[in-house]
């Protein structure tokens, strides 16, 4: 059902746990659209998930690898070079994880092992996968790599506490080894900025579901789904955007450029004008 | 009761139309400051407002001048001058208008006539103003011009129609003159980005009120006063801020750089479970 | 040659003047990806242009429209469906114009009736493109509209003139229609910022080349080429990117989020240490 | 000389190593507008700086304390309200330095050793003071805390290294523990992104001289220096700019903003047009 559009191309991707994950959905679009790939994960999360399922389906195997571990990163790339038959294409970095968030630290009571775990789990990694691929220049001329990010790098969302800040960090290194890697080898390096998404991970945020709901009404097209960010994906692996790099892409149907929907100010204004001891709506207001 | 931030600096002060209006109170507080200013507003507003209640406090006139006219923008500077006694230091823009949100005409029914005079008066006014006094050398080197906008120049808010378009061409203007007069004259250029306020104009966008509700809450000091927009402007108009141009300058409690507050979620929380045809709240939730 | 990615779907292409505008490369790639289309221009530039050449080519015709005339682009809408027999998918705004720019008046002595028309050429014929369609409903639901844009936007570039301003005003209008047209017909609006390309309306700005040659220094993959702006343009057209709205997407090869390279540094040394009257170089430095 | 507007204002200055440093500059400037202060650097740095011959000449005392030490900045708060008679108004955070940078590891070369103590001390010392002022509720309502940054933590310069990844992170935990702060205790947290300056610090960036020459040519109004990044930092120290939080604020003559200007492409040209055998120019362009 393809379009060929990843036809002869080797990707690897990290971070496919189970049939939630969009790094799950990224890899099966991959595979439709004509690319061979090897998948990712660290022992755990290879424990926990079903990676290994995903693995038969698409023809290929896992190697499994701690994204912070430098020697885990070489023997991946290496593995794959020889599994696939030549050098990467394409490579999607979707890993994220705060034991802050996990341990309900707030925000201004962080544990600062904690955020160096977040900041080298969620975004030092990236670095990791790039300066090692091009050290056993293991990339295409011509390749793209993509990290999946979230709005609160710009902006801060009640609850998500030192993942922001990790995401900031992970798109300010996709810039910086973007302007290293196109000059030298034509590799693209970019971020999606994904719309909140219910996968294992998301739903560890507090108060997801009702951010899921806002961000759902303020979008002129509604949250984008971990299949869209799938679709965008293969257009940023495909040969199609070759200028493209150093950019943080919104998929999110519009979230991030807006201020104020109807939609949202409608249900806000249910909760704004009702009386809260006997529940009635206390105020009328129309609406074109 | 100022600091003498403005000693000896004179200014002209657009869109002072009565005392609820951003201009009336930097006006006041260019001039507890140590300013000498003149006032000026379009005939109509001049029919309207108040004023000439403000010239007699502050012990200046008032110079008519249809802002969009630049004959009329011309006698303002030349008289401002020779009333004041010199060369100008500071201007501040405060001026927007949109008939199509005044006639309710929907963004996806514009009247382009009604657009032309919206950009015309909103945002060409601005160049026009920056022109004709560079034309008459009429700002003292180090001068600063200051344009209020809003954050729908960035964002998409609900109702704010085709005042959106307007703020993003003023803000693109003080850029654009910004570079040339900088490096010209050494006169700086910047718009601040204020908090929904309300004040005459502002009345006037549907929801208003629902949407200073939202933003009070969502930002985490709560919205800028006009008064605190005077002080903002001060610091911008005084020497303390020389080096600042072409930028613009959010006061706005912090609003702009919110994806979502805590309070802000609580209430839209409560439209979200209240159930529509008894009033009761639907599930519960805690947060901490 | 393609990948059937706009297989069944029917564009408008506004701007194919000759074979070195981008739009032209759209609609060649775009009919290559199995779309029909209609292409359309001012009835001056069909004059001056290649347009039926291109026509012919891709088995179609040309609709003369004025782009800032209202019924024009009725009559453009109705009579595409009609030939194309269907609702429209797609949109390619590839259209400015400055007199200020052409007439070299220079940023700070504007004429104001050419500035109304850089602007209503250049920025507001996309709102009246779109506000047509939508009272037409003329455009299939998840239909895509795109226009070209320039950082310029952004970033204040010397000789860029009131373009820069009409540019703000284009991403502008594409953020705040994208907002309407996205939550009731679920068309998405877009703007591709495009590296500056050699076309015949590029030609035009002062200092073009240099400018050309030093975003090619900048940009770590080298400018984006009017045929790498028609591949990103059918991403954004095709199914792939259906939650992408309200964005302004760089295809510049990484130019927009550069700050200075080691390429571009280097020549600007060589200026900055020639000596002027001898010509030779004045001091040594070296580069790792 | 100064117009009093810290009057009775408390302070605690990180960063003033000598008379070139930003810090030292503030905290000249802050005294001088009627604020008491203590200051603060690391044990090494007050071994090798001047810092306690400007705490004579301002009054005060030299409290030593390493920023990524929690204990030390828990006793640091504690002296210095005891010192000062009062809970601290506002802090200066000038902290900043790469072992990747001092030791010519590449960007694509770091030692991950190197980029922990990057981040920590240039980035997370700022989350940890912040973190232990509010558990020692050790900031005043209406405080103001500032940290200053670079325009690299938006672009991509050649030569920055990992500094630009940690400017990132600094300015994401500004908008991250300003939202926490400023809804709990009016708190405002901002970072000034200053032009690049002649510091100890920045003069350890590879070919700073040439960038500084580049900016000051882009910028309309030339490099800010340092005595204008004290200027700015009073205004936002000063009850002036209270609803001003959760931004970063460009300090620099226009660069940020700036796409290419007239003087910056001219000396470019200069490199562009010189034929390197002969060292003439080769060719010959006029620029009104």
């Amino acid at each position: 059902m393809g379009n060929n559009l990843l036809k002869g191309k080797r990707g690897i991707i990290f971070g496919a746990l189970n049939p939630d994950s969009i790094a799950w959905k990224v890899a099966e679009r991959a595979y439709e659209e004509g690319a061979t790939l090897t998948l990712t994960n660290t022992p755990v999360a290879l424990r926990m998930g079903e990676t290994k399922a995903l693995a038969e389906k698409l023809n290929t195997k896992v190697i499994g690898a701690d994204a912070t571990n430098v020697d885990d990163l070489k023997k991946l790339f290496t593995e794959s070079i020889e599994f696939l038959g030549g050098k990467i294409d394409f490579v999607l970095h979707s890993i994220g994880m705060s034991p802050n968030v996990r341990k309900e630290r707030h925000y201004s009571d962080l544990d600062y092992n904690y955020l160096d775990k977040t900041l080298d789990v969620s975004a030092i990694s990236f670095h990791k996968i790039l300066q090692t691929a091009r050290k056993l220049d293991a990339i295409n001329e011509w390749g793209s790599v993509v990290a999946l990010s979230y709005v609160a790098a710009q902006r801060t969302f009640f609850g998500y506490n030192d993942m922001a800040d990790a995401k900031s960090l992970l798109e300010s290194i996709a810039r910086s080894f973007g302007y290293i890697y196109g000059r030298e080898k034509r590799v693209r390096v970019n971020t999606i900025s994904q719309s909140p998404t219910m996968t294992t991970a998301g739903s560890g945020v507090k108060g997801f579901d009702r951010l899921l709901d806002f961000a759902e009404r303020m979008s002129p097209l509604g949250n984008a789904s971990g299949d869209e960010c799938a679709d965008y994906c293969i257009t940023l692996f495909s040969d199609l955007t070759r200028k493209v790099t150093m950019q943080n892409l919104f998929n999110d149907g519009g979230f991030s450029n807006m201020g104020m929907s109807l939609r949202a100010l409608q249900q806000y204004e249910k909760g704004l004008y009702t009386d809260e001891s006997t529940g009635k709506r206390s105020k009328d207001h129309s609406w074109d």
